[in-house]
């Protein structure tokens, strides 16, 4: 006869850690638990089969599973010396599901079962606490009501609310036993009035009403949209665990606390955690009371109330159990503990959260312990959080309150004096102060405020917004989309509901959690200690891609080489393009009438790129630096309001007309699919010419310095191989000029990215005049889905709650379309050049999923901010190890 | 020894039609009308085995060539009768390049070679007209010494006009005998003085000098970017063809003449030609003089001159020829001819050029003739012409001069007197007037103007703008991009150079031609006759490929059904919300606050739409009818001028600021990957749930009536298989509600475009919940390019004259890149899902080139304009036959 339910308890369980799939990850766990002989309230888990069975035929059980259930219900109440439904010593239970992968608050919970009105006098007489007796009943009562008999939940809060104005009370714990009882009653009544039928007294039918309950709930919506969009094939199904239901609160005797195996914060190895006497679980979180600290540290003040100083055996029990779970686990353990009447019960036992340095503590001092081996502690460290570490953030011991949050865009803190403008920014920061730039969102012309202020906070724009994407390549924290603040550039203030900040304001945001504080609060700066490097020198030995920097500045690219960059894999020159003393220059060249009245201004911005480019071959000695040739439309180097369009029309001495009528001929429908890239290239040849020569020179300077230069010269937005190969011929004709004028040699690549779907189609064709390929995957995911980064926002958040896509494709790659693309590219290229070399030098080359494709891809390197060049590194190791 | 030189002339050639590859195809040509008996001036053809070598070997020829070339020449000398180099009945030759593949005016020509100081002589003598003989001679040595010499064309052109001073004329046939000696003299001053030697008197230099440049001009700069657009290979190489020069002005029993086969106009089976006597080629295509019929046809006034009635028995022997070619080639030929002294010379035969109408005709009656099979017929006839016949043309009998000229954007010709905007078209038609649209450019708010209109123009905008591509639909003439005209809204007028155009002035408009006129013109109505009837039931009987019509209303769905639509492959519903008593409505479903408010406007709409789709079904009548849901973004319904605005806020009583909110909420910085197709539907369900019930219930109402009707549902712009999958779920659940509730049956499909190249990629996805794909190229080429079709027109040309790309791939479809996505996701959609139909509705779809490809690819139809259907046809049925 097949088995369906799996017991656990009293030091034995039928199930174990490896029958995930048939007991789901809690049933699995707390099996384990037991068989590791830790004390758990006994119980036992009806399997997954059931719930398939239950699904396919319409409700129903499988035969033999109705035995099953009582005898194992007899083992518990064996176990614990109460008895299901027993007024003196009653057993109560909990009814939990537990899927093969967690899916947190999806499905339906049913605590406190066996309550009625005979067992609430067991209840009270063991507690001695009638108030969380009918308290407990009551809820109770509401939630299997709404959960297994499908009473509208508001009908119960009108009850309660009800009975609060007729108690002449507000809050739902001010109400007194007997407002309790009453309660109770009309619960009930409610109850009765909708389902035409009593609350079920019978604790069995209760049971299996819940049993029911949570199978069904398997099948509800949010569980549907949750399994769409995280793929959890639908035929899993739930277990159910039936556990005996333990309490804290039974008196001095009794306690509940929460514990780490290791310091959460700092990573150092010590029993860390709190606990309360004579309370519940929920006490502990909800912070009414002041917790108790678990060890005697000498430091507390609160050591005599410890744990280990009130109750020292149950402390020696525990400290045994912690480090048995630890050992066992071999990770840092996150345990709930509850002390019912002297007897210590373990509720959960889990992986710890822990803060970047912690987990980097944990990791190198486990591999030290011997307890990992160094490719486990890789594994055990999320790369995202590493960026944390590399930025100050707001001194942990303020506790201030935010008044906006908006995305947390690029981490870090800073504090600054608020400014709205470019000028004012560079004014105020010339004066002395530091400054926070606040704007509705930002574009390339607010690149040189952006860099005089300490942090950025836009109303607008998401997680890949310009201001998002050029602060994290900064380094500069910054919080987008703040859509509780009323940006007014007129009056230079923003509100937030009824304060107003003005200009010179201090405030102080945290880019790491989005949120934007009053006033200046203190920070501490990064340290990388020893650990950090000797964690990250393990994750360089495992990984086989390379990792580059997406730099623009020597600055920058002196950041990338200390966070561990192996080279650049972008450098835009467009952003050089944006300073302030050249930026009338290049609009000199974008309203030349002539070729000739264009190479005139060429000239001048030739000096200036060279000197930009020496900067960059100067940090990166002995590393190649891929420098992209001009990518963006003319009309972005145009000015938009009609002060600055007054003032070029000055600083050229053209007419304002003549300027309005440029900008309004360079004016793009869709900027995104226009005039830009190499189709620059192709008709004005002479821009791309400017700057080869540039590259060139600076390097041949470079190489007479003594440095080791390896430009990369790289062609944006090719689709059509003629393009590369007319521009690769221009290339040749200018760049190898340059060397031969000189006398110095100087080997240099030429490729392109790919970004345009048609490149990745004609891939072959392509390889056939590229050295290499980059993949600009922000641009690839964008003509790929179709999808304007600019605009998207007004639909993508609407796409994800509605399990249409898992994530946002700009934040983490879409494997299955923009990566088919990037495989077959890659393929299609190698095919025809088989020394093509690959990277990607789009915002996902710092995102660990899409690491982990690119390396599965076989791509040479990736490319990425500065400041997620570590965290690159740790997901390159980690997708090697698989 | 190898042979590379090819002998032509007295009744024999060497060569014949099959060795084009060694004798290009002129050598070729020559050799094959030779052969056939056809008098040709002798000649020979040197190999293009030569060129090759000649490349190879820097200029050097194969041994053994100098002699052949010798010997050739003698076998010249000896049919002529005359001699290289005598001074009294000296031989003259042109030379002349001829590769494989036609490259006209790519490569180097000289005639009249072996002319000298000497020959001239023998050349007054043996034409008796020296003003020519030394006219000939001063234009030899221009074109002998820029070409062969490389001394620049305008010094020549210098010396020309100083002569022409000198003597106080203005037109180069003005100059005196005695002025031409001069500047005979002044040339050969200029060549002595750039080149430090004389210009070379002996003949046999001269060939020489001339093959090579002939050789050399094969690796010339418009040859080489010729051949990189038609992907022409380099090795290929060109041949020469050295040929004797004949002379029709050498009396008055010589003559020169052009004539076609058969009428090149209607296609009647007569022949058909002009001559002048005593004249060169030049003077009959220059039209100085009047040329004389060929045949004796009593309604000319000149019959008594024709050929037929001054030399029977030349055209008796030219009466022979042509029939013997038509025959032998089994095609209508335009042939060229020379009588010097009596003697006639067959120049040139060739497929001659021919109307549509004709084109059918003599198609249909070389069938009959027994000359070629059906099969043949299709492949005779070239599909684009086929449009012509179905639009009204500008009498051919006018000859008129237009004012200016555009793209030929949708063809036709019609006259109306011009507007400016919708509301003034409208008023002036429903006032009696005919109207043409004069605008800026157009966008869909002009639709109803559009329609109101005769046709249209605009100043702006390429084949495939908006203008372009709805005129094609609604079969309106159009000329677009018509940049000569400067419009000013405000004055109500259009200027061209420095002439006005007011509203209510008539104009013509050709849009066959691209060519605008002052006036109105008269025009000749099309007529479809028994002839084009037969040849498309041909056409009909060979094709594999469904074609089916883009159409929204049911007189355009007539239109298609008139010209042979199997099916609507495209019915776009945003343009019927479009209409005037419409848009208000849809204003207000737009700027509906909540969810309720949306639907009380869809409310409104509802009925609208369900009339809509009704009369296309009743129009359709036993044929499927794909119906699109809304795609473009909702800002393209709101106001956009001033007045406007403000008349909206009035209709929908709500405040100026509102409407200027809701447009400013909407705006979106590239609209074509924005918020639009199938995300709308997502986000605001209700609006596609509207649409589902319109076409349902429509369907109920027609199939009652007894209509054969057979819906097809299509989404826009699915790149994600859940969109596609939620939305099936949608139009299921209130599809079938509808039929449900009415009890009638009726099979319904849903599909899905494939436009955003994602879809393409993972199409095995999406197949698995769709009926049918259709693949929106427009849109495709566009994401896949990362092309805007609005915006590229400030490069296109560039790329396209500098042979980035062979042609606008909006006009044709890309093959290797769009092609390479729809071959994709063709070849996935059915592998998940083998019954899965599959076509295309964009643009392409009525393009011969790219219709060969969806042919190859197993597609299952293709849509297009109604207007296009006859060309989709045939042009279907001659990629069946490959």
């Amino acid at each position: 006869m097949a088995k369906y339910v799996y017991h656990f308890g009293g030091g034995k369980a039928e199930g174990k850690a490896e029958m995930r799939n048939l007991l789901g990850g809690k049933g699995a766990n707390i099996a384990e638990m037991t068989n590791l002989g830790i004390p758990v309230p006994p119980g036992f888990t009806i399997s997954t089969e059931v719930c398939t069975y239950f699904m396919e035929h319409d409700g129903a059980y499988p035969g033999g599973l109705e035995d099953e259930v009582k005898s194992n219900l007899r083992k518990i109440e064996k176990i614990m010396g109460s008895r299901f439904g027993d007024r003196d010593n009653p057993l109560l239970v909990s009814v939990r599901s537990g899927a093969r992968l967690s899916m947190p608050g999806m499905m339906d919970t049913v605590l406190n079962l066996g309550l009625n009105d005979n067992t609430i006098d067991g209840l009270i007489t063991r507690t001695d606490n009638p108030r969380f007796a009918y308290d407990s009943y009551r809820r109770f009562i509401h939630m299997y009501a709404s959960v297994v008999m499908d009473v509208e939940h508001h009908l119960f809060e009108e009850q309660i609310q009800a009975r609060k104005e007729k108690a002449g009370v507000k809050l739902d714990n001010e109400l007194s036993i007997d407002d309790l009882k009453k309660l109770i009653a009309d619960y009930k009544e409610v109850v009765k009035r909708e389902k035409g039928a009593p609350f079920p007294e019978d604790p069995e039918e209760q049971l299996w009403g819940a049993i029911g309950a949570v199978f069904r709930s398997w099948n509800g919506n949010r569980a549907v949209v949750y399994r769409r969009i995280h793929n959890i094939p639908n035929h899993w199904g739930t277990a159910v665990n039936v556990q005996c239901m333990v309490f804290g609160n039974m008196g001095d005797n009794s306690a509940t606390g929460v514990a780490f195996t290791r310091d959460p914060a700092t990573g150092e190895p010590r029993f860390f955690g709190e606990f309360l006497p004579n309370a519940q679980g929920e006490d502990v979180v909800a912070g009414i009371r002041t917790p108790l600290p678990i060890d005697k540290d000498d430091t507390n003040p609160l050591a005599d109330q410890s744990l280990e100083a009130t109750m020292p055996e149950i402390y020696r029990e525990l400290e045994g159990i912690y480090k048995n779970l630890e050992k066992h686990y071999r990770e840092m353990q996150d345990i709930e503990f509850t002390i019912q009447d002297g007897k210590l019960w373990m509720l959960q036992t889990r992986s710890g959260k822990r803060t970047a340095r912690a987990a980097i503590r944990i990791a190198v001092d486990m591999v030290r312990e011997g307890l990992i081996d160094k490719k486990e502690a890789i594994r055990r460290v999320e790369p995202d959080q590493l960026e944390t570490l590399l930025h100050p953030m707001i001194d942990p011991a303020i506790n201030a309150k935010p008044f906006a949050k908006g995305l947390p865009a690029s981490p870090g803190a800073a504090s600054g004096n608020v400014t709205f403008s470019v000028e004012d920014a560079v004014r105020r920061v010339s004066g002395g102060e530091k400054v926070v730039l606040v704007r509705l969102e930002t574009s390339p012309e607010d690149v040189e405020g952006m860099k005089a202020a300490e942090a950025i906070v836009t109303a607008r724009g998401g997680m890949t917004s310009h201001a998002a994407v050029v602060a994290r390549g900064m380094g500069k924290c910054c919080v987008a989309g703040c859509s509780a603040i009323r940006v007014n550039y007129e009056k230079q203030t923003f509100e937030v509901d009824d304060k107003t900040f003005r200009a010179g304001d201090a405030i102080t945001v945290d880019g790491s959690t989005g949120s934007v504080y009053e006033g200046s609060l203190p920070t501490v700066d990064p340290v990388l200690d020893d650990d950090y490097h000797e964690f990250m020198s393990w994750a360089d030995e495992q990984r086989r891609l390379r990792v580059r920097a997406n730099a623009d500045t020597p600055e920058d690219a002196a950041t990338a080489v200390k966070f561990g960059a192996e080279g650049i894999g972008l450098a835009r020159t467009e952003h050089m393009f944006f300073k302030e003393d050249r930026i009338p220059v290049v609009r000199e060249m974008i309203m030349a009438k002539t070729r000739d009245e264009r190479v005139e201004a060429l000239k001048k911005i030739q000096p200036m790129q060279r000197e930009d480019f020496l900067g960059v071959f100067r940090a990166m000695d002995g590393r190649p630096v891929t420098i992209r040739l001009l990518d963006p439309p003319l009309h972005e180097f145009l000015p938009k309001d009609e002060d600055e369009i007054r003032g070029t029309a000055k600083d050229l001495g053209r007419s304002v007309d003549d300027v309005r009528a440029a900008i309004s001929a360079l004016h793009e429908f869709n900027p995104m699919l226009g005039h830009r890239g190499c189709r620059l290239g192709i008709t004005y040849p002479e821009i791309y010419e400017v700057q080869v020569e540039a590259i060139l020179e600076a390097a041949v300077i470079a190489k007479r310095e003594g440095i080791d230069v390896q430009p990369e010269i790289m062609v944006p937005l090719v689709g059509i191989k003629q393009e590369l190969e007319q521009l690769r011929e221009m290339i040749k004709r200018v760049g190898d000029g340059v060397l031969e004028r000189e006398g110095v040699d100087v080997p240099y690549l030429i490729g392109t990215m790919i970004e345009v779907p048609r490149a990745a189609v004609v891939a072959d064709q392509i390889a056939e005049v590229a050295d290499f390929f980059s993949f600009g995957t922000n641009d690839l995911t964008q003509m790929t889905y179709g999808f304007s980064r600019d605009d998207s926002g007004k639909f993508l958040n609407d796409y994800v709650s509605k399990g249409v896509m898992p994530r946002d494709p700009f934040e983490s790659l879409d494997w299955d379309g923009v990566g088919g693309l990037v495989s077959i590219a890659r393929a299609k290229g190698r095919e025809t050049n088989p020394k093509l070399k690959v990277g990607v030098c789009g915002e996902h080359g710092g995102d660990p999923k899409s690491i982990e494709f690119f390396n599965r891809e076989g791509l040479d390197y990736v490319s990425c901010s500065p400041y997620r060049v570590p965290v690159a590194r740790l997901a390159a190791a980690q997708a090697s190890l698989g």
